[in-house]
């Protein structure tokens, strides 16, 4: 199918052309793929995340009042690069030091980590969160592989809150950490990714079958299986949540369930309605409930499941809190 | 490719079971395929509207205080039927009346008008609008088709405002025939819809072509051609609606930009980009500018503009306005 891009090598500062334009709070950071909000008080500590584009509307959709203050993109499926990453630091940097959210993959890795030993030579204090709610596991050896995936947003939400309302850059990592290691994500793929004006799709997916497990860059899952109902999906993946949060009744919980992008909002419903029922015969104490397209993967269909326990009562309130954000 | 459904004859309840449980102010009907808003203060009048489901989030996700009282939906592409109608008027009514919102297809009509003329025989006051903001022509005839497409969420939220502030019958009546004679809507699909577990399109389209003028419902558009970039889509598009809308410099507009589903957020986003700089171009004052999957059409790709002379500065407000319904 057509797709609707100018040259697609334009297509991210294009999306920052239009985010901008539409939204009077954003600007563009002067020269580089990264967008910023422009009214924040320089008194918050500023959080900024990023990685490649080809995830909208991660991550610039999250930089708004109360949750980023500002975000970086690659090329598609591709971070941005140590140095961009360096001077967007010293772009948000008032002297308080800068919080960084980063996904956990190889390649991002790399990046960010080379731009935070930067910062830290020019005596920017650099805190930071590597996100890992991917509970999938490798095919061939059968590890974790422990993805940054959608469980991020939640990252974003949380410690926003918490830096809008004067948290210290210790203090964001002290939730941080606590927050990241609350809570598991796991996906499944019932359509692959595509890349732009590529007809072929980036793995081999056949009708009536899912992919469990998949990754957001196009990465195939760790079992392909013959797709049954919502209902028996919803149960495979819970049971595997389960396994790992080892949940008791009552406890306090988070649901996000993050739709990877083609999939319709009739099928999210539905499949949500099955999540909550498993939830409520496991008698969890679900507090907050988001459902959406919230990071995707370029023309890929799927769904995936984030449970994080509420280890304090604080992050339902930042949860519910309001944002300007354009995509929360 | 797999789609998450159980039985595809229990999707629409199974929607409505995951929308009252996730949000607290939403509950069903008795016995309908509908939901309202059980917070609603019983002096505003109630607004209600419907049709078939398969356009999700379009109806249901529009319910919510400052928007619809209630929304009905049917089975996939078809309307409810107009007892299921007439029954949900009956339960919104407070014996001040109750204003419909209607999409111009024959089939819509066809009930909705059965279950007004079954309300008023029993006393019930009932005004109502036909949505009909699409500019796209027959491609036997050339007559336009003045269906009701993504407009018609103009309509919720701005009429949903007006009746939360105390608007009458005839007030609403009055507020919707100028909004819906104020604005018009085009749409390309760069994929037709296809129905839930039918891998066959419901009308061919060659990869690399596009489609002029397409329904909601998987109705062909008028034309298809080669597509070339976003830019010369955005100006065909502007193009045509400028000589229905007829602008001139500095006139305040609403710009409506619908996704129909399965297209990315980067498209919409680059889409986006263009059109504004088209409009730009033609020194239209954009008052509000709303981005997204309003109305959709079961895994169609594809892309909507609207737009509407802002003919009253109220409009402004009532779209800025705060609203709980999910999705607007």
């Amino acid at each position: 199918m057509s797709q609707i891009y100018n040259q697609i090598e334009n297509a991210l500062q294009e999306s920052i052309d239009a985010l901008v334009r539409i939204y009077p709070f954003l600007s563009q950071v002067p020269n580089l793929p990264a967008i910023y909000n422009n009214k924040q008080d320089s008194n918050i500590i500023p959080i900024i995340s990023g990685g490649g584009s080809g995830h909208e509307p991660a991550h610039f959709g999250y930089v708004g009042e109360g949750m980023l203050t500002a975000a970086i993109s690659g090329p598609i499926f591709e971070p941005p690069k140590a140095k961009q990453i360096f001077e967007l630091i010293k772009f948000v940097d008032k002297g308080k030091g800068v919080f960084l959210i980063i996904k956990n993959f190889e390649k991002d890795l790399k990046e960010f980590s080379e731009a935070i030993t930067l910062a830290r030579q020019i005596g920017i204090k650099i805190k930071y969160i590597v996100s890992h709610d991917d509970i999938s596991i490798e095919k061939l050896n059968f590890r974790t592989r422990h993805r940054g995936v959608a469980g991020t947003i939640l990252l974003h939400k949380i410690l926003g809150y918490y830096a809008l309302n004067g948290a210290s850059l210790d203090e964001l990592e002290q939730v941080a950490l606590k927050l990241s290691t609350s809570m598991a994500t796991l996906g499944v793929a019932t359509k692959p990714a595509n890349l732009p004006n590529h007809e072929n799709d980036m793995f081999k997916l056949a009708p009536d079958t899912i992919s469990y497990g998949i990754g957001i860059h196009g990465e195939e899952g760790y079992r392909t299986e013959k797709f049954i109902s919502s209902e028996l999906l919803a149960n495979e993946l819970i049971n595997k949540l389960r396994m790992n949060l080892k949940w008791k009744p009552k406890d306090p919980y988070i649901l996000l369930i993050n739709n990877l992008g083609a999939t319709t909002r009739l099928e999210e419903l539905i499949f949500s309605n099955d999540v909550l029922q498993l939830l409520d015969i496991d008698r969890l104490n679900i507090k907050f409930i988001k459902l959406g397209r919230l990071i995707t993967s370029l023309n890929m269909a799927g769904i995936s499941i984030t449970l994080c326990k509420l280890a304090n009562p604080d992050w339902e309130e930042a949860l519910n809190s309001s944002t300007n954000a354009p995509s929360w």
